[in-house]
């Protein structure tokens, strides 16, 4: 058996036999508030794992590399290993969620440019927003890594949002993560899904994205399964 | 009489006769906690006002321009009347109170460069800390402007931090805030005072700011005293 190397909220990695690659499965736990909202969603883990894929393909296509490698069961999928940088890199186009919150403007408020923020990714802490000069004193990552990881999480934002556009969904806001691969390059890793994306449909209004756990809005798969359809459906492997 | 403009938790603006200038009045009150805390200082509104009037003149005199024209009365001076630009303009060698939170660090332990934090100065929000992309959606500072607001931070925080070094005091942390001048320059304004900075004795480790009235920690007045000594002693006008 290939070894369990860590198990997380959404997802398990697995080593495989190439110490470069991760197998990660996709499980169907739904978190929320730092882990203490908790369910069950029979069929979350499949749909994020297609989702994820097609937008890392989707992604890799356009220039952007990525961890993907490809689909290999209908909750797994194969990836390059990185070494995680402890960051949460979050872009936003409309004001939701916290940033409500922080800035005291209304949920729904467009933005008059893209929003890159920051989060130390530390449970214990809460995730707290952080600035570039407390990234240089923790040592997080280099000037010139936070420099890439702004570039490329605009780019992301770019090629998502025009996409998600085009099918009709508001790419409203959204979380990184960056890794750095054997190679020491920084790669864009971890997952893009209606876990780590907020999707707002353009006709209905409606949340399709893990809102509708975090809120009891009720039919969360429905949700995703709504953005996986709009992706053109369900890909065999 | 002239015009009492603004009343804030520990000072007074009044307009004078000539439209570009303000006269402050140094309160005696003390609040800690956005307000929640409470007291009356008798004394501290003389010593803020002679401490703050000694730092903008050796700011001054070190090329950094500031609001401070000169003292008038023991709790009085005049300043250059400026529209302050809503942000708390934070600078930290030392980690204490909030970013001991924040980061998970212990008090004490000192950074390896200074940290420059950027508070959004809204009560009703709890002055939150935010980001450069968060300035600009919000029109708080033109990026210019933010970097100027960094630099003249950190002059401040060599020569403040060199000159109570001699002293003995070491600057742990301090807020600016500045302001846009009549010919629309950048200005250093408010007050440089133990309320706005955390200094430290470095022979007895004892607190000498605001610290001593956020802690309940006692003889609060004798340390803005000590300070006012070290400085050189009263002033007279
Ligand atoms: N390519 C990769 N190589 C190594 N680790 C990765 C890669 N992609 C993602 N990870 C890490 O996999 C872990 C599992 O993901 P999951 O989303 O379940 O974790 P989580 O519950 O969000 O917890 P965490 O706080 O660790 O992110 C995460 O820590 C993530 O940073
Ligand atoms: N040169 C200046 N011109 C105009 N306003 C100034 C100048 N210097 C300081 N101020 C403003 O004077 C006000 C009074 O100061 P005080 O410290 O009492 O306020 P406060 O209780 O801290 O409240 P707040 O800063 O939140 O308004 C502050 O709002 C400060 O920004
Ligand atoms: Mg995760
Ligand atoms: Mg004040």
């Amino acid at each position: 058996m290939e070894e369990l190397l860590y198990e997380g909220k959404a997802k398990q990695l697995f080593q495989t036999e190439d110490p470069n690659i991760l197998r990660v499965k996709y499980k169907d736990d739904a978190t929320a508030f730092n882990g203490e909202k908790k369910a069950r969603l029979t069929g979350k883990g499949e749909l994020n794992n297609q989702i994820a894929a097609w937008f890392f393909q989707f992604l890799k296509d356009k220039g952007v590399p990525n961890h993907f490698i490809r689909m290999i069961s209908p909750t797994e999928q194969l990836v390059k290993k990185v070494a995680i940088i402890p960051l949460e890199v979050v872009v936003r186009n409309i004001v939701a969620g916290s940033l409500a919150k922080r800035l005291g403007l209304e949920e729904g408020t467009s933005l008059r440019q893209p929003v890159v923020e920051f989060y130390y990714k530390n449970d214990d802490l809460g995730d707290p927003l952080i600035n570039q000069d407390h990234i240089a004193v923790l040592e997080l990552a280099s000037e010139e890594q936070l420099h890439e990881m702004k570039t490329i999480a605009l780019q992301v934002n770019e090629l998502i949002r025009g996409q998600m556009d085009r099918l009709g969904i508001t790419l409203v806001d959204f979380k990184l993560e960056f890794g750095i691969d054997a190679e020491g390059r920084v790669l864009l890793a971890d997952e893009i899904s209606p876990d780590t994306c907020r999707f707002w449909d353009q006709r209905t209004k409606e949340r399709l994205d893990k809102d509708r756990f975090r809120r009891d809005l009720g039919q969360v798969i429905e949700a995703y399964e709504e953005i996986l359809s709009r992706l053109g459906g369900k890909q065999g492997v």
